[in-house]
């Protein structure tokens, strides 16, 4: 399986599938909301062309787990889809470290654009195989590499229990994933339900109503799922052709074909598909909303900027977690290199120079060099504090010009650079100018507009 | 029914139902990507203190309409939750011409809103009932408007066919309520249906799955219904309390009471519920998208602005339909009246003085007479040209304190104003520096960010 974050979005139309082999025990990695390496829930995933705007088809993965508190396993997964996104950096190891393989399961015509991106993102325990042309068959392709020597250069080791899932589903937290691996432990096979939206009918030859089920009897089959090795490869080995080419549901082969009742663990609403325009429009919401959760504001220690680097966190703390630290900026200063590492993916740098950008300049290369901006654009914020006395205060095309030229430079790398310009004149006013200028900060960081880079706004 | 730009996102928890009557002939509206009226696809419904951000809970609604080509005809409909937003004003009329009444079902607490809702955007044909406790208790109660004397104050007429419909679809189209309307003519009841996202099993009682039912045999049904009215109100007149209390399928009663088979009639994806958060941002973005098709570039014939306002519309037009007009702007120009009467929601208004923001009031007013920002904000997008040959321009702090006041004084209007200036220093330089505006200009309309009114960018 893709933790979503490590497996992007993939485009619709085509097939592949994942398998993964589990270490023994469980380690949860850091909270999904604010966890790095472009998992869960945080993370942007940058499509080549699109952002998160790209297709994303309904697709499977079965990532190889071992159980929590349990002996080695691992797993297999399919999916469907060419993969469109990027996946978290080798460096900062993958989501759920128990997971010990992955088999990713796509396209013939995918498998050279999904390798490229396993090693773009420096993705580790990745086994790419060739899915097959229904999700089934796509499956059990993923499922071979660990029992049949043609289907992999190298066989992996047999896993205890194997997770199936669709990269299509890419906000699953590792609770649920957890909970249906030891599920399968103990029942042989598990997956994840959800309440039905709408009530279910069945209709009769004529195209009318032949009868409808009560909804409160009936759930919805979601994935993640995960089965007892052996129970889901017996159960694709017996299967017909008929199976292979309109079946669905792997649970219902568990059932058929080995006699196993798979225990059914209630899921949460993240575990939703994206599968129609409006779901990408979601999707991209969702994670903006999750890369909008923390903001670090740095100033210098400058009398004069004292009072905005107190009032300017205040007023934004109502809205955002706020990090502000006063220090010079320094690349060896550890409390700004572990915020840097720690997850944040916005930052304002204020100054009292008019329109400098040489701090501007220090953080985005301090921020280039910890791989941050790889996954996901991180903002930054260059606050200029204007503390002339001059009332006939104005703006010099050269001044816009040089945050425009450094915007454009540092976007290559992901970093989305915007200025703003505060105005210190009365001090009566300057509470209502700073709730203003952290208005203007909570919607770049919100919108995350890369159309907007270098422009100069005014609070 | 509330026709979804006519009933407004209600908010989750609470109860109402709606009910409308039809009169006889279909008369189609306009297509509803670019209707007026707050309807299925454009209009953004600004919701009280949240926009299109507020949560949006299932509600029922069940407008009367006449099917099309039949006689007269009418029906009620139920909603639940309270509504957020706004509906179309009442000098452009309803979006359904050829439904006579609407019915919205609001619970108790939620009808004095619903009230001042109805009469700020000038609904006809609207009465409010009050709900019930369950989905099928406020549709009852919906349809006794048409039956039942001390249900209203004064008794609608009987509809030949009723329609019902959840607001929480807010982009449903005429032609599906078209078509159900007929399929209910013919066979007296008639729903929505749209193919399962998920299988959908059956759990036992220990928690574990008992079957899976066949997904391509078995669909989702959706809204909306309708019904002969003489149909759904019997049946609900035979319903049993368990029925009303944890039933959830108007079509299972026609058939249960009626023995009526309900002709299935397959739907758009349109027809998705916003249920979650997830689904408000998909909302939003969906209408924000609908508001970004069509944009008005205004220039007042002056040879300097000429170049500019050829190059302009060329540039935006890969990305948006170009109304390029060169008029000076003056109220008795019908063009330019036409454009703003015809669903544009979008305004470039070019000129060569620096800062100068005389047109784009005038075009404010003209706008706000109109009452095209009633429904949904307008973007209102001020472009400078800048033709001095001085080379150490510079923006001055009254330029922009003078925009920022005209942008919070228009917000008010629902206009959002945004400033552009274009440097047209280098003839050479222009196309591309035009391209950039563009980008700019799109950048705005898309986003229609509040925050961000008022500021200067610079292309």
């Amino acid at each position: 399986m893709p933790s979503p974050g490590q497996a992007p979005a993939p485009f619709r139309g085509s097939r592949r599938d994942r398998a993964a082999r589990a270490s023994p025990a469980p380690q949860r990695g850091p909270a999904p909301s604010h966890a790095r390496d472009g998992q869960l829930k945080g993370p942007w995933q940058p499509c080549p062309g699109g952002a998160a705007a790209c297709p994303l088809p309904p697709c499977l993965g079965a990532p190889g787990a071992s159980p929590p508190r349990s002996g080695r396993s691992r797993g297999a997964a399919g999916d469907r889809g060419s993969f469109c996104g990027g996946s978290p950096s080798a460096g900062r190891g993958q989501r759920i470290s128990w997971i010990s393989d992955i088999i990713v399961v796509v396209s013939p015509e995918n498998i050279e654009t999904m390798k490229t991106i396993i090693e773009k993102y420096g993705h580790k325990r990745v086994t790419v195989v060739e899915g097959g042309i229904t999700r089934h068959r796509s499956i059990f392709n993923g499922l071979k590499v660990f029992a049949e020597n043609e289907f992999s250069s190298h066989l992996l080791q047999k896993p205890e229990v194997v997770i199936i899932h669709d990269a299509v589903r890419p906000f699953v937290e590792e609770d649920i994933v957890s909970k249906v691996v030891m599920a399968a432990k103990e029942h042989g096979a598990a997956g994840a339900i959800r309440p039905l939206v709408s009530t279910v009918i069945a209709s009769a030859a004529d195209g009318c109503l032949d009868h409808s089920l009560e909804r409160a009897r009936y759930r919805a089959s979601e994935m993640p799922q995960a089965f007892l090795f052996d129970i889901i490869y017996e159960a694709y080995q017996q299967c017909t052709d008929y199976d292979l080419d309109y079946g669905t549901e792997c649970l219902h082969l568990a059932l058929k074909y080995c006699k196993t009742n798979a225990k059914l663990v209630e899921g949460t609403a993240d575990l939703w598909k994206v599968t129609y325009k409006r779901d990408l429009y979601a999707a991209e919401s969702v994670i903006k909303d999750n890369l909008s959760q923390q903001v670090c504001v740095i100033t210098n220690g400058k009398e004069t900027l004292a009072q905005v680097g107190f009032l300017l966190p205040e007023s934004l703390k109502s809205q955002i977690k706020v990090e502000a630290i006063t220090v010079p900026l320094s690349k060896n200063d550890s409390r700004l290199q572990n915020i840097i590492s720690g997850q944040c993916y916005n930052f304002v740098c204020v100054n009292d120079k008019r329109c400098a950008i040489q701090e501007a300049q220090e953080l985005a290369d301090m921020l280039e060099k910890s791989n941050t901006p790889l996954l996901c654009p991180v903002v930054l914020i260059s606050v200029h504090l204007d503390i002339s006395e001059n009332n006939s205060f104005s703006i010099g095309m050269e001044d816009l010009t040089t945050i425009k030229k450094f915007a454009r430079e540092t976007k290559k790398k992901n970093i989305l650079v915007y200025g703003l310009l505060i105005q210190y004149k009365d001090p009566l006013l300057l509470q209502e100018t700073v709730n203003s200028a952290a208005a203007l900060i909570m919607a770049l960081i919100k919108d995350r507009n890369p159309e907007l880079i270098g422009q100069l706004l005014v609070a």
